[in-house]
């Protein structure tokens, strides 16, 4: 089974720049797809095709720190987003699942939960209406549209086109990194590479005094 | 089986307050309890205590509207959580599933999932690092504490009194609803009562202009 990453690295994460300079952010954009690669390779999918807007440089960086057993390969491709992955999936035969490289939590068993669903569409939900994976048996018929709530499109398009669907419920595949408070997450249940990037550069929590149950990032 | 949820009506969701009025805020506390015990009634739970700082009053507004097999208690109790919820659990010989009131997308499955694992302690993480959902096998050589980053503080207890322990990995568990941005889930996934009550007092979701991918809650 295949898995299809966009990835983008030059000005990746500009959300984050309060905390982290521009060669910081783009340094943890490519530790979270590590992480993303090596949940990966401890998963029942065999190949995973990176797309990226950069060259195919970051095959060789990305290439240490994980189960060679995963068949990777980087696709340049300077189109948007639904343009890229629809002319992919048009072509496509056997079952494929988008993920994202920006959910560094996501986990062998969640990932093998995706895909070990019956139906033709598994929409994983990202926070405020995202879709952070999605796992389609029969892309060739299915095309994506990640812009607006992606995870009520791709619902709607499921049952225009007359395909089964289901919502798979997990909180490491929902938990995208896109803000400082995102870092909360990564930071509490986070063992991998962008994890201890962030340990490195000073990066830690505190619990936030008002609320008293709730953390809060800062950085020395 | 034995769920115990902790609730307040009083004064509930004072994050929301820009949004909503008082008198709403409590209502939308007492419908989101209901989702959860409506999600609780089609589960393995055969039992549901409600411990509360009001009184018993609440009982009969909450009896309708889901499946009459799950027995239903109230227990009025002013203490805070901790020191209520270690009372109940110091003589509890059963296992029991202490769950948030503030989380309506929790679903049977969900709830089925955290009960199934074989572990002594089970902790359904809620964002920035709450437990909202907890499930103790032997609640006696337990204790909780909901204050400072409980879902790490419950990984530490279990260590410590040698329990073995299981993160659960569920979006729809960890959906907490405090502030205003957390009722994106609740209007994009909700199907209750809950969200109901949202859409009939004019609160919806909006595609944000700015990033197109994310969704923003406003009220007419």
């Amino acid at each position: 089974m295949k898995a299809i990453i966009p990835f983008k690295r030059e000005g990746a994460k500009s959300r984050l720049r309060d905390f982290f300079s521009e060669s910081e952010r783009e340094e943890l954009a490519l530790r979270m797809l590590k992480d993303v690669l090596a949940a990966l390779s401890k998963s029942e999918i065999e190949e995973a095709e990176i797309i990226s807007t950069c060259s195919e440089e970051i095959l060789e960086e990305l290439k240490s720190g994980f189960n060679q057993k995963l068949k990777l390969t980087v696709r340049e491709d300077s189109r948007g987003l639904n343009e890229v992955l629809n002319g992919v999936l048009r072509d496509e035969k056997e079952p494929v699942l988008i993920i994202m490289a920006d959910i560094p939590l996501a986990t062998p068993e969640s990932i093998n939960g995706i895909v070990g669903h019956e139906e033709d569409v598994v929409i994983a939900p990202g926070r405020k209406g995202g879709t952070n994976a999605l796992f389609l048996r029969r892309p060739s018929e299915f095309a994506v549209s990640y812009y607006g709530i992606s995870c009520l499109e791709h619902i709607e398009t499921a049952k225009r086109r007359n395909l089964t669907h289901v919502i798979h419920d997990s909180f490491f595949i929902s938990a995208d990194i896109d803000e400082i408070d995102d870092l909360t997450e990564l930071l509490i249940h986070g063992k991998g590479f962008s994890t201890e990037y962030l340990h490195r550069i000073g990066v830690s929590l505190r619990v936030d005094k008002k609320s008293m149950t709730q953390a809060k990032v800062e950085r020395f």
